[in-house]
């Protein structure tokens, strides 16, 4: 599993996140990895969704949901923590 | 699977449904499904991780996570997409 086929999600637009991995599967990957943390989260489910319901619609599905607390330095000093999620996404069409 | 073991995340502080969580399971519940719908998907995550880590630490852990679309109605008419989560966080402890 090569670091490429993750797709980080942040602030911008969904559909940014979207494109970017229809890019993914489009050159030929097989799974792609969607990450986030905190209020991000809500967006990487939301380009998940619109993956499996539109874009890639039969072409993948949801194969793992995992969850888990990341700490991140502040820039004042200290840490925090900071919840985070994984969803993979896998292609249905087997490669024999 | 009884409707009362389902905390719904909205708005409010994220200590609040942590502790409606925490209520149920000392209630005598084997299994608390945590949902939430757009932007509260994030603080639904926060609030399974706050749970798993922290105040049930060993007593219950993640056993699913689902994601899905729902539909609502919007208040000036037609329909909106919305993404949600279900987190079904279950008691370690076997009741036999």
């Amino acid at each position: 599993m090569a670091d490429e086929n993750v797709v980080y999600v942040g602030n911008k637009p969904v559909m940014n996140y979207v494109l970017a991995c229809v890019t993914q599967i489009n050159r030929g990957a097989n799974e792609i990895i969607v990450k986030a943390r905190g209020r991000a989260i809500s967006r990487a489910v939301d380009v998940a969704e619109i993956l499996r319901n539109r874009f890639l619609l039969g072409k993948i599905d949801i194969s793992d949901i995992k969850i888990a607390t990341e700490q991140i330095n502040r820039a004042e000093g200290g840490v925090a923590n900071v919840s985070a999620i994984e969803i993979t996404l896998s292609g249905g069409e087997e490669t024999e």
